[in-house]
């Protein structure tokens, strides 16, 4: 052990930093600022806010998160999809612009962030998964058509108003005779361009003979390179007054005043269901980042943690004067194959964030707006998901009917209602699934120990008894419907005086199902029809003896299909 | 066949109906009448109507229910919980006693019969699953509480306001010195008597020699006496005029005029929610009491058929100047052993009913208020359900745990907010269990084809494979956990060439689960290791095996663990 020994309350990564681990660090964190720059200034438009406080969001975030977050390569600060929630969280309460607007987006970010860490001490990490991939994509595919379509304006240089998707888009037409030339020339050359970067930049480099790790890495430069180039021309031939081109203007320079604004009882009632939402947006869309490129090196995620790192994030964006934040996609994935080791990489891009807020805001005077609109279109585009779609369609018509359904819902109601939306479809159709479980009357391969499907397979069965094997755990959502199949079953055949109840594939019975069981024994048994199980599990068959049901069924118990038919059958043949 | 041929519209009961089926429906039509007049003058009173209300709502509802819904014993009509949540979702919207009360009140019964309606159409009784046993448990006994306290202020004789429990017993602690005694005795003599009933007059009456079947049957007549005896006294001893007893007043005589009273926009946008709630809880609290009935009977409820049932009840109560109905727990146990065999029993019920209404209202005068209010103490605390509670303790604290917190939040946050509270509460105990499934690593019982725990039994394992078994559905909830202990178990032993998931218990993929799936195998193969399953269900298999990871895997999929550890070991020695 060569390294000094550091305090114990440092993170694990930095206790145990070795100097190899520096060089893919520094490169990761260099490129990962280039992109966060562009970003940043188009997700606070995007938010309705200036743009510093895009930069602000990244800075103290980042640390923060890079302090107490267990994600070695997870890339945090403003997002597109939390920027487009916050957006419309505040469109009922202020106006853009106003100081009002930009105090309950901070405010919003301390209420998330303390959410997150209360979330995180109560361990409720496993909160992550009320959502399923198909409502995650429809909700990310819908947003980014949602914000593409808020950004039109932006890159005709029109003003729109409408409070949804259908009068925006009434509106957009309205005013699309006086589109700004100018800026719609400049906004769809930046966009061909993103476009034809993301698609062809990398293989047109390597064909140039550059290795094909570089011109993975450059290809992600091009949104800078619009930023710079764009700017310069705007500059240079003086666009914005001869052309009334919108730009950036007079972002402030110097690093954010650490302060916290602290929300009123008014503020907290309307902002905890959006903050409720975007942290439960961003923590999810966050940890699915993070697992699956922790996977890729044998590195954990530990959801709870992430809840603390997250919260922390968003609390240090709260004091320095930034909005809600999460761990991004695009930023993530080019934080790890640009070699990113530990969460260094990320303080170094906020040190680098620090540094150009410090000294170089002037330079993004003359940005055009129709660049950040580009920026975002390019960024959101490549969100949408339509092979999930494909695949869902396939697979389960019950997950692509969710995955619609939630993209119809944030596209046509918003983002709130649409998530929402989406939480009560992922519940319904779990318990639309479970509540309908296969279940299958079985029978005995002749001369074997099996017993399988009677309408699959030919087998033997005992007259008298009636076998059923449920392929699902029991609880509230299936528990009337296996009684009432246990009921058709024997009401159907007057001889069945036995009844089994294979529970091979239960793995878990809850007490209503509990209770189903109890009243099904004793409502058989006042027809003299008697109840037995086989195949409990051990963990079941531990919590079920010491039961009134378990008592009474004791002896009544078998452990497996076979001995329960021997039994039956031997019982059968003394009556 | 000598019964006469009937049009094809009638319901089956009625089509099929025998002459021997009559007595049975007399009787229990004369019975669960007498139960039924106190207690929809007493229910109407907590719903905050007037009391000719509780009987229209106990005509038309009950006649509709019989011809469409499914059960055969099933009593529709006001019931206490439902009553309670008229009330409370009325209370922020109108004046108690006011027209647009009563307006609303109606109004709310035609959005709860459409929704039920629609509901029933779509096919989503299944939908009555959204709630578990301890969710209804927790509900019932909190509303038995709730209504139980909001009664005291008529066993008192005192005025009391408040809109929340603390501050209803904060005004009735105010005000208690000003307790009427007279209605006070009167009120606490009813309670009395009425509990006396419930707990041994049957028993009494045994001993005095009446049949055990009859005496059961006249016990259930104590309402109706108390309400005959005590109206009785008030009148000859003029007490309404000399001690101020409140009494029920002039209740309207004659039928109720049909008509509808369609409500605005305003008016269903502030009703739609608690419509639904009210719709759920009737449907739930409905179809377990029908179904717990027709077991009894091998007779079957069809749930859809029971939304449409109670649907056309509840359009049926609008139209006729009443509000929302369900069918009721403790009269239609009395409808069943009173020996009903089809609704035709209701329908008698409803036309004495009729009758009732139409000549003799004046009888109800000088019907104390405070009667009314032990009738609704006494019903609902036999509703009261500490059983459910230890059981549930006893067996599953999350259950437990969800009952007493919706039992709390009925109490202190209201009927609403408690239901809202007890289905989210549900759904996370759902996505909570099934997040943390119960997972073992397999190895071989020695000279054996049987594979268990190689944490609980001497198993032989294979070099460099892992055979992991999920005993769980595989799904949105879950994906991730599964996958992290696979990678988990793939990074603590470098060895490991071949994992293994055995899927014995795993009856469902969703495709969120899909989608890990092909990841997963993706990146263990990136690693060079090779995935393979064993034991996957026919279902699942048929829908496997048309995606890419089914493809790909085709030749990975084993019938049997034993099958797989044979080739792999094989597969083993050849490197």
């Amino acid at each position: 052990m060569t390294h000094r020994k550091l305090p114990d309350f440092l993170p694990d990564w930095m206790s145990a930093y070795k100097r190899n681990l520096f060089s893919g660090d520094l490169i990761a964190g260099l490129i990962v600022t280039v992109m966060l720059i562009p970003q940043s200034l188009a997700y606070a438009m995007l938010a309705g806010l200036p743009p510093e406080m895009g930069l602000y969001a990244s800075i103290l975030p980042i640390i923060a998160y890079a302090l107490l977050g267990s994600s070695m390569t997870l890339a945090t600060g403003p997002v597109a999809v939390v920027s487009l929630m916050t957006a419309s969280a505040l469109a009922p309460l202020a106006q853009q612009g106003s100081v009002q607007y930009v105090e309950l987006a901070t405010q919003m970010a301390l209420i998330s962030g303390v959410m997150l860490l209360v979330f995180g001490l109560l361990r409720l990490g496993f909160l992550a998964h009320l959502l399923s991939h198909p409502v995650i994509s429809g909700f990310i595919s819908g947003s980014a058509i949602l914000i593409s379509i808020g950004q039109l304006k932006h890159l005709l240089g029109i003003q729109v108003s409408g409070n949804n998707i259908i009068s925006t888009l009434i509106d957009l037409a309205r005013h699309l005779p006086q589109t700004n030339l100018a800026t719609l020339l400049i906004g769809s050359s930046c966009l061909l361009f993103l476009w034809w970067s993301r698609r062809y930049l990398s293989t047109f480099l390597e064909k140039a003979g550059v290795s094909s790790k570089l011109a993975g890495m450059l290809s992600k430069l091009a949104p800078m390179i619009s930023v710079i180039g764009f700017t310069s021309i705007v500059y240079l031939f003086q666009l914005d007054e001869r052309y009334g081109i919108s730009i950036a203007g007079h972002v402030p320079q110097g690093l954010p005043t650490l302060s916290l604004n602290l929300p009123g009882l008014d503020a907290i009632s309307a902002l905890w269901l959006p903050a409720l939402l975007v942290s439960l947006v961003g923590f999810v869309e966050s940890v699915s980042v993070a697992q699956s490129l922790a996977l890729k090196r044998k590195q954990r995620i530990k959801p709870n943690r992430e809840l603390i790192g997250l919260g922390a994030a968003n609390i240090a964006s709260a004091f320095s004067g930034g909005y809600p934040v999460t761990g991004g996609f695009a930023r993530s994935v080019v934080n790890f194959s640009a070699g990113a080791n530990t969460p260094l990489a990320g303080i170094i891009s906020a040190l680098l964030m620090a540094v150009v807020i410090a000294f170089f805001t002037k330079l993004f005077y003359f940005l055009p707006q129709a660049v950040l609109a580009a920026t975002i279109i390019s960024a959101v585009t490549a969100l949408i998901d339509w092979h999930s779609l494909k695949t869902a369609w396939q697979y389960d018509r019950a997950d692509a009917f969710s995955l619609l359904t939630t993209l119809l819902g944030v596209v046509l109601l918003g983002v709130e209602a649409g998530i929402l939306l989406g939480i009560a479809l992922s519940l319904a159709v779990l318990v639309w699934r479970s509540s309908r479980p296969h279940m299958a009357v079985l029978g005995r391969v002749p001369n074997t120990e099996h017993y399988r499907n009677v309408q699959r397979h030919e087998v033997q069965t005992v007259p008298g008894l009636v076998a059923l094997r449920v392929d699902e755990s029991l609880f509230f959502a299936n528990a009337a419907v296996v009684e009432q199949k246990v009921m058709g079953l024997v009401n159907a055949d007057p001889d069945v005086k036995n009844v089994l109840l294979v529970c091979s594939a239960v793995n878990q019975i809850d007490a209503t199902a509990l209770e189903m069981l109890d009243q099904l024994e004793k409502s058989l048994s006042t027809r003299d029809i008697q109840l037995y199980f086989a195949e409990i599990k051990g963990p079941i068959m531990d919590r079920l003896k010491n039961t009134p049901l378990g008592k009474r069924m004791k002896s009544k118990i078998f452990l497996s299909v076979h001995a329960a038919f021997l039994h039956l059958k031997k019982d059968q043949e003394l009556h």
